[in-house]
Formats: structure tokens, sequence, C-alpha cells
């Protein structure tokens, strides 16, 4: 097996964007439990995000929702997130929070309604130039409820216009990333339910609109390293949300639920080209994001614990003998190949990955590291008053 | 196959219960969208349900919710339902909204929250006292979200505890029923997940408890006639929660999803003697209760729809030519049976039902009718000001 | 709604095509059950589809399975095919039972099994060349069992190379349709798995590939019309195998798990300008075959059965009334919607096709006729000694 | 964490018992691949199951399967197998592979088959009482196909006559241990789906009578785990069956799909008592027992891996620091309780289980052992000519 000093470098490209709802109140559609130190504005969920990066290294740069972010001036944002040593990325779209959208937005039979909704998008890329983000993140909430509600061919179309609409105002630098989901909030049909209908559509807008896969949005049983594989191959996987699921879109910690499935993925990725191929300093190719709930979890140490898990996850990974397994598959030996494979997963790289952390100056145990900082209590002292963060 | 009219005086029998939070507002985590009209009151809740029974004979009582439906006088409440030509049913206790609740109620580890739990459900059963309600209904929102969170193995042992201490307090004509559910809003385990394990826990209590079976709380592909059957069989049945689900628990209109599946439910409690058992006026042995979300569409209509659908289902259940089918079946002919079963669920019984209604003096089209009765219109107007009710 | 005489013209259009390997034994893993009067031959199978044609009108065309069906004279078998009043349909090919498929064919790392894939579709050209098919059906049974056994993107490749090749020795008149499937035979990882998998490689192929959608290759909870309709819009859905499913690929009668659904489907074909729409006498655009496995029931009877199933179900989809549904989806109405929908679901249109049937001077119920005709008797007669037909 | 050395001892209570199917061919219902070497005779499939309790020391007992591996002299059979090492051990039931058992055994509705399947066990409580065994194993591949085909509550009925049957010839050291499954062979009903059944029954025969587990027999999602702690609590888990999947009855090698999985299921079999609890030399309470089928790999190194991943995870499991953890658990540290339960399934056990082998005298890598033995070799010169062993 490849050595932990041969992947040490590469470990180094590993570049995880946080959101900037992750700090805020999340839960069920039963209850959204509130916490202590929740922050209430977007610079409050920025100085957490940095928290993050500043203990594991591994968090350089945090997502924004608009709405839910919005601000008079982002470029004075944008200097605040410098300041704390992380930069804003991804702009994240909303059209599922209106009155207006409850039967679509970009679907809608309305046109007013449509128009409403490209013109979010349009403000969103307005964003996106004072911010410098380069990628567009959409997921869009539509679908029906119930059998013969909408027409769900006219939708595609409708939606096929809407989205290049909105891909027209990109600039050169700029993305349009389409999520797609299984399920929910639209419980008969969704109008990107599955990757194939998020790339049946960008591959119709362009070189720069990408597909991003949350691997929490597929049915039960899906091989989603499949899929990573498969878009790779196409040139279309934009970027992942990440998190976890047992049932449904749980957005729990990624990992928690089967680490070893996130190291597949990882697998994946490296095996495509999607890993650390960004030239000089410029963001990774496939963004690799978080989209969590901590809904019972502390937040900053819930985010912590998922940098750290897809780090750990990427270090075995890259460990992968890769000419060992490629003789075995070659040869047909359907075990040893398997074994070659699980090896890499089962070697323990959190000694090693303390090291590497402690040669870069960053705290050995970034957990602990947190929970003695006092941050946590800090901002429970000093976050008394206002609206706690959520979603709305 | 049997003709409508043998079965016309059965379906008389046929009395669906409707829950009061039904008529307020509901949604997703992602948004909850409000309408004109929306209750207020618990009084404003009973009124709708009182239209619904109205327009369609069908829906006679009222299920409440505590401590969404909090009143200080449940006799005048109950002689308000009386005077509005409804009776107030099921009790149903919450121990998901309170922050205390949020690692557990009845199995967590701090023996205090525990008894306040179980307080609660003692609350309830004051309630029943007044109000006169049969059935304590239980729904467990606890579990854990992450492996190794908690120690299921003594939750368990908690919960029982706890359900014993609460069924030693019910009176002689008073029931628990214990529904059980998949997942959400926990995710990685639940502590009633399925119904072996609440048959377990009632088996254990007693006579006077049974199991809730909720439509829409299943894993995927489960056979939820056959645990009809099977609970049915084991004398356990105690209460249906209908609502219909394409993915999770979508909570959609009954019958909208698969109206198949419910005819074959209903055939299951026919054949199993849960259907129309019950002795001199008091409510039926099997409560079959409504639990929907009408997040899109309106509300009153949604649950007339609802009881429509059971309604419709249960007359071709009724219709099943069950000589036929048992011949059919002792002969081995497969697709025989299958023919005799299918062609219960082909017959229309749409026009057969109009006439059943007009005979007992009910609207023939209690759509239509409610529609043009100006209720919604009268309710719009009126209800401008204070709070919607929701689930909160 | 729409009335029955206004479809009574539609209904002729509609053509189904069954397999010529339901006609034989088949069964699980565990055992196949043999039954009398089972074919011997190709020609007793096409006997055995033509019965079921001659009873409903409904089955004019036999799809073949090489090498199941591998004669030397498919001239000839045409020609006993039109005696017996029904023609050659589509040819399916066999990568999955040669001991060299062990571990894959077009996808196989051996670049001599890849060809020797490659040769055995060229040969079912070449089988199609004689019989006058359109359509090449192509399902891969390829795929792996185990994480790290195969190179997933690798094999992305080598099967683009191969369908490439048999690709391109297609005459101008001739179609490839291929199929996907979620899981089984291989566990881990299929190569096609998906409708966007096999709608890349037809994409890339050229106008004359076309996706085939198996109504039981799918994840649970998969919104199958959807898929209908996104592939009827893209112009790539070249057909269907019908069968229905509650769990996995159950592959019984169409339509016996959940009919609602097959209407939903059809509703969709028609929707999309699937349906009906080949010019003078030439097969339809989207090929509506059957796919099933009669494990336990009779097997001309259970094709009977399905033809009638898919018959019924169209029907009612050509009952649905477009225009009062798109103009309460214009209004939002989504219970209005729903109601209409539903509405052409419910109505029973089994005395109707009962009528239709005898204006065209068939048995009103092809059941009974069938069943009273004498050839079950007379074929368990005659069909003695020999070799069942199975699954190879 | 606790620390290798303090569970070595406990380790040493780990006995696996393997099947002698795994031995034979075994496929999908595609196609069955055969390898050299295959066993002839369930004597050379004892040798190849003893072959991996030598090389691993994990697994001293053999699974029969009646009539599989019927025998005149199941003394002499059993002798054999102490001569070779291994005990024989569970006997398994076939009630699905006999053309009367087409529509049901114990379930079906003509005495004359239920007498069959009643006295097929009879038969097998013979053998048991020849071989020693202590368990009877059921597995019932009953159902129905298709809505109405049967009676499901009858069926119950006329299963529970005969399992008492069969259950009151048991002698007092027998146990008769009930499986239950999801679906397959069955695919509208099975009729003991799920643990809730299987219990029930097992329940109402007596104390000797308990639930077999199969971890590949569950709906999408079940939290399998729980079930374990919950049949344990009921004092009612006899014994698993051991294997993986990804989709439905996948089969594939034990702790290959979601090896944290296993984990879970080891951590809740040792919290509830089901592991390394039986006197004096006596079985296991709780018998771990592996079902699988190597369809495409190598069947005796397949087990070899197989028996290596259970006592791998069984290592990490007993590694658990369940002082901390519940410490943890009390003060609701969500996160820090998971922590600590993912430290011991991260912690690479390998190289202390390569020594804890050589302390006692067995290859520290059975796998290597195994292939460099050489008895691969043999047995594929020798076991030349007769049939392979399979199926049936």
């Amino acid at each position: 097996m490849t050595s932990f000093s041969a992947i040490s470098d590469r470990l180094g490209d590993l570049a995880i964007e946080v959101p900037s709802w992750a700090y805020g109140n999340s839960g069920t559609r039963f209850k959204v439990f509130g916490s202590p130190g929740t922050p209430r504005t977007v610079q409050e969920k920025i100085a957490d995000a940095a928290a993050v990066h500043r203990f594991t290294g591994l968090a350089p740069s945090v997502a924004l929702h608009i709405p839910w972010d919005l601000v008079d001036d982002y470029a004075a944002l944008a200097t605040y997130a410098k300041e704390h040593g992380v930069a804003l990325g991804t702009i994240n779209s909303n059209t599922f929070q209106d009155d207006d959208y409850k039967l679509g937005a970009l679907t809608h039979t309305d046109p007013r309604i449509r128009q409403k909704a490209i013109d979010h998008h349009l403000e969103c890329l307005e964003v996106m130039n004072q911010t410098g983000s380069r990628d567009l993140k959409i997921w869009l909430a539509e679908g029906t409820n119930y059998p013969g509600q909408g027409d769900m061919r006219a939708r595609q179309d409708r939606l096929a216009e809407g989205l290049r609409t909105i891909y027209d105002q990109l600039s050169d630098d700029q993305r349009l990333v389409l999520e797609y989901k299984f399920f929910e909030p639209a419980f008969y049909h969704t109008d990107v339910p599955d990757w194939g209908t998020s790339y049946v559509h960008v591959a119709a807008l362009g070189d720069r609109a990408k597909v991003c896969l949350d691997t929490g949005h597929h049915a039960p049983g899906t091989n989603i390293e499949f899929i990573v594989a498969q878009l790779l191959r196409l040139g279309k996987l934009g970027s992942f949300d990440f998190n976890s699921r047992f049932y449904a879109d749980d957005d729990l910690i990624v990992g928690a639920a089967d680490p070893y499935q996130l190291f597949r993925i990882m697998v994946e990725v490296i095996r495509g080209g999607g890993f650390g191929n960004a030239a000089d300093g410029s963001p990774n190719e496939v963004a690799l994001m978080l989209d969590q709930c901590h809904n019972i979890e502390a937040k900053i140490p819930g985010q912590i614990r998922s940098v750290l898990n897809v780090q750990e996850m990427t270090a075995r990974a890259l460990l992968l003998d890769t000419a060992a397994l490629d003789a075995a598959r070659s040869e047909g030996d359907v075990l040893l190949a398997n074994e070659i494979f699980m090896d890499a997963f089962y070697t323990d790289v959190r000694r090693d990955l303390a090291g590497w952390r402690e040669e870069r100056g960053l705290p050995d145990d970034p957990m602990r590291a947190y929970l003695d900082s006092g941050y946590q209590q800090q901002i429970e002292a000093d976050r008394v008053g206002g609206s706690q963060a959520g979603w709305n």
C-alpha cells in the first residue's frame, strides 16, 4: 500500500467549503431546537466558519445563501471574511420560501412567477460579481404532490427556458451548478429528481453549467460513487453537497452513517481527476461542500467533525494501491481486488493526520483544541439578544 | 360479485375520525404556507371538521392534540363540538416540541425529563376524562441521529417503564394506542420503529393497549395489509392513521398515491373483523383516523377528498366476492383469485355512492356541495387577525 | 370526461409485443417450476404467442431471444409466424450465460471477451436482417459484486466503445435499444444502472439508438412516469419492457402490483406523443413490450391478463379530459387537477372494452374464451417428451 | 479505549458456523457459474469447511441442508466431520424445491401438502438426533405473488399450527429457529416477512423457539442492530445468518457492503449478552452463521474472508470503551458519544489479530496461508467427474 508520507502533499489540496446556514438553527418539520451562541448575523456565521478553518485548516471558504445572508455591501462582507481568514464561496439561490412559489418557481404555469424566480437568480449573479464567487448553485424545491397536479413535461420545458436565461447572464469565470433531489419538499415528483435530469439540462446549457451531487438526494440503494465516476467521465461534475443519511435527506454529518461509502466516493473523485486539479490557487474544478443540519449536536464541533471525516476518508482513498488494484482486476481476482480496496479503507490514518497537522502549525486534535479554546463560551456570552439565524 | 345494494347498510358503519391539526397550517422543514380562512382556535378547527361531516356524513369525531388544542374547559369544548354535530375523539400527546425533549422523553437518560413526559400523558388522561375520549394515542418522536449516541437497549427498558406508568392510570374504558414510525424526526434509530416493537410493548401492557398503524410510517416496499392482518389476528390493532406516501412520511391525502393499496388494506380490515364491529353505538374497535398535511391544497376540501377516498375503497372492498375468492384459492387458481380480487377494485362505485348519499339526506357530490356552500368564503372573511393555527 | 366512443379508434393503435421466453419456464434462483404444455421449441412459443393475439387482438408480434431461440432458418421462422398471424419482432441479445462473461462482456478487461460479446451482437444483427426485425435490444447483465472489483470508469469507456462498434453495423431502418437495470445479477454496481447512463450512451451513438425502460428496473420510489416524460421530451424513448414489481425486479404481470402507476405511465406516453404515432403500418416509435415471468401462474393466461391490463389502462389514459386538466393546472387548483386525473383512472372501462372487441370480431372476454377453447388441453396433450423451454 | 490485550481472551469465544452449501455452486436466476474443485458430495463440502477452520480457527462447525446433504448414515458423517476437525451444526430444512410446494408448504390450503411439509421437518429432527445438532433452522419460502392469491390471515393460522406440531417433537436440548425474509422467492407477500412475525410465532411456541436474523432479509433502510437489541432484550435471538447486501438479498460476503453496520451489530450482540455466553463448551446461545453465495469469487477464500471480517468487527466492537460511552450519553454529549463509538470502529486491529493468531498456532495471514497451501490445486485435480454440488 502507498505510504502516508507519499500522500502528504496531495492532502494539502483538500479544501472543503462550509455553508453559512450550518451555523444557524435547523430542524425538522416538527421542531427547530435553538442553542446558545447561535449566530444572529451573517458576520457571526462567517466568524464561526472561520473558527472551523482555524482549527482544521480544511475549510477556507464559506457558501452564502440568498436571501438568508442578504447584506447591503458584499464587498465589505468579503473583506470581513478575508480578515477572518476565509473567503466567500458559492452563492445559493432560494426559490422555495416565498408564497408565490407554492406551486413552482422556474416551472410555474404563471409567467410572472417564472420571471420573478429568474430575477432572483440574476440578483444572485449580481452578488457573485461583488463577492467574486465562482459558482451559482441552484437547488429547486419545485415539483408536485399529487398525480395530475402539474404537467411534468411542460415543466421541463419551462425549466430549460429559465435556466437558459440565467445561464446567459453568467460571466466567463462563473458557473451554474444544478442540484438534483429525489424528493422533498415535493412528494409526488420533483422537477430535477436525478443526475440524469440535471445532466440533460446542464449539457444543453453549455460548458460552464455543471451538476451538483448532494449525497443525501438519492433513492435507497443508489450507488453514488458510480454517479461520481460517470459525471467526471462526462466532464460535468461541478460540486458536492456532502452529508450523510440513513433514510431520506437526513442531512447528518458526512461520514457518520456510512464512512465506507464516503471512502468509495473519494476514491472515484481521485480516480476521475476531480481532486486537487486546480491550477494555481483557483478553486478546484469539483467543489467539495458540506450541506448538513446539526439539529441536535453542537454546530461548530459538528462542522469540525465533518471536515475531519472528509479528510480521513480522503487520506485513506489516496492510500489506495492503484497499481496492485489494476493488476488484480486484470487477472479477474475478485477477492484480491476487494482486499486491496478495503485495505486502504481499514488503515487507521488518524495518528498520521495528527502529525500532518502539527507539521503545518495546526492543532493535532482540532476537536479538543476547539473545545479547550474558549470560543464556544465566548460566543454564548456575547450573542445574547437578537434573533438566532435559521432557515428563513 | 356482490351487489352494491347488499353492502349499502354496512357502508353506514364507516366512521372516520379527522384530526384537528389538519385544518391548521402545516408544511415541510423548508416552508409552511399559510392560507386564508385558516382556524385560529380549536373551536374554529372543530367547526371546519364539522363541515366535513355535514357534507359527507363520514367524519363524526375530531381528534385533539395536546398542547396544540389546550383549553381551560374541555366539557365546554365537548358541548361546542356536539352542537356542531361532531364528537371529540382521540387525544394525542406531544413530547417532541419542548426543549427538554431534544434527546428523548420517555426514553431520556434523565429521570426528571422522563417524569415530565409521563406527567404530560397523565394530563392527557385528565383531558380524556373530561372529553369522554376513549383513546390516548402516543406517537413518540424519540430516537437518535448518530450511531452510539444512545443505548438503544436501555431506552427500550425506560420506554417500557414509562408506558407502564401511564397505562396503569387508564380507566377501564380507556385505551392506550402506541404508534410506530420508521424514521423522522430521528434519523439513525427510532425507539418504536416498527409494528413488532409497538406490539411487544402493548402486549406487555395489557388488553387495553393497542397498536396504531400509520400508513406512512414504513420502510419502502412494506406490505402494510399483511401487518393489518397480523395485528387483527393478534387482537392488537387499535387504530389507523391514514394518509399516503410515495417516499417517506409524505402525509398526502389517503388513497392519492396508491388507491389499490388502500383497497387492499380495507379488505384485510374487513376480513379480520376490524370493520363495523362496534356494539351499540360505541366507537369501532379499530379506529379509522386521518393524519395528513395539506401543505399546498385547500384544507377542508382536502379532508373531504380524503374521507371520500376511504369510503370509495371501503365500498369496493365490501364488494369483494369472498366465496368465489375462497374457491379459487382452494383450487390454487392464482390468476382467477387475482382477477376476482381486482374485479372488486376496478368496479366504479361512485355513482352508487352518490345515490347512497342522497338516500341519507347528504349531498350526492360532497365536494361540489361544499365549494358551492359559501362556507369557505365565509371563513375567509371572518377569520381575519389572530394567529393561524399550525404545528405549535 | 372524454367518452369511450371518442377514443375507440385510437385504442386500435395499441400493439403489444410479447416475448417468446414468457411461454417457457422461468423461476427464481431457488426453483423453476415446470408445467404441462410448456413449449419445447421456438415454434411452439410462437404458436402460444399467436394464441394470445388471436384472443385479444393486442399482441401482433413476438420478440426473440438469441441464443434461446436459435434456429437455422429465420426466414422460415418468420413465415411460420406469419402463418400463425403474428410477426417476429425485437431481437434480444444475451451476454450473461456464457462462462466467459462471468466478470463482464462488453466491459470485460480482456479484449478477447469484449470482441466475443460484440460478435454475438453482430450475429443478432444478422438474424434481424433475416427476420426483418427493427430493434436490437441490449440488456447487459454486467457489473460487479464487490467494491474495488472493477474500474467503473474504465468499464464505461469500454462499454461506449463496444456499443459504437455494434451501432455502426446497424442498417438504416434498424435501431439499437439499450436497457438499464438498477441491480441483479450484479449486486454492487451495474454498468447501465439508470436511465441517465443509458441516455448518455445512446445520445453518443446517434439517432437510431434509444433507451429501453423496463418498469421493474428502478430504485424503490422512483417516479417512472417522470422518466417516460423526460425520455420522450428528449426523443430517446425506444421501448418499454412492461411488468410489475413490489420489491425488486419481480417480473410480475404488468398492472398487477400498481395499476394506477401503469395508468400514469400510459398518460405520459400519450402526452409525449409516444402512442400510436406510427406512420402507415410501421411499428410504433415507442415499442410496448412485455417482459415478465410467470413463475407460478399459467403462462398463456398470464400473458392474456397482461395485455388486457395494458389495454384497460391505456383506455383510461385516453379518457383523460386534458382540456379540463390544463385549465385546473393553470388555475393552480391542485385538488381539481388531481380529481380530473383520478376520474379517468376510476372509470371502469371493462364493459366498453368488451363491446369494442365484439365490434372487431374478437371474443368479448378473451380470458374465458381462451380457457374454453381447448387450446390449453391440446398443448398439454401434444407436448409430451422433449425438453421444456426455459432461460437457457 | 480498551486495549487489544484486554479483549484477547474474549475473542477466543468467537465461533462461526459455515454452511455446507457455500462450498457448492450458486448463482442468480440468470446463471450459475461452475468452478473447478467444487465439491460433489457432502463429505467434500465438509472437507472444505474444515479447511476454513484449519486456517482461521474461527469456523468449528458446519450447517447442513436437507435434502441437499442427505446421506444414509449421519452418525458416520458426524464422525467424518470430527476427524476433519469440525462438528456438524444446524440442520436447515427445505420446503421450496418440491413441485408440491409451488403455492405453499406449511401454509398451503391443502392439508396433504401441509402434512408433507411437517413430515419433512420431523425427518430433519431425526437427522438432528443422529448428528447431535441443537438447532432446526426453518426458512420458509412461502408467500404469494399476487394480491388476492392467498388468504394471508388464514395462512398465518396454518403456519402457527404447523410450527406447533414440529415444535412439540423437539427434544429438550433442541431448538427451533425461525427465519424471516422480506421478499423472494415470493413477491407480493411472504408469510414470515419480518422479525415481528417471527417473534410472534416463536413466542407462542415456547422457550426453545427463537428467531433467526438473516442480515440480508430486511427492507431498505432497516436498522438491523436495533432488531438485534430488541430480540436479545426479549430473550428470543437464536441465530444470525450473516451476509451483506446493497439492494435485496444479495448474499454477498459479510462485511463487504457495509463493515460499519457489521460492527454496530456486533456491538449490540455484545451489549445484549449474546456473545460468548455459552457455559462449558456448549454452543453459544446466539449462533453466528454465514449464509452467503459466492457466485463469482472463489468459494473457500470467500469463506475465509467472511469469517475474518466477522472477527475483525468483533474485535473492534469489543474494544469499545463502554464506560466512557455511557458517561457521554448521560451528559447528552451527542458528538462525543459518536466519537467514542467510531473510535472503536476506526481502530485497525489487523496487526493485533495476526499476533493473536500466531499465539494460538494459527497462520498470521490465513488467506495467504490458504492460497499457498496447495489445497485448492489439490481439490481441482482430485474433483474431476461427478456432479458439482449446488442448490438442488
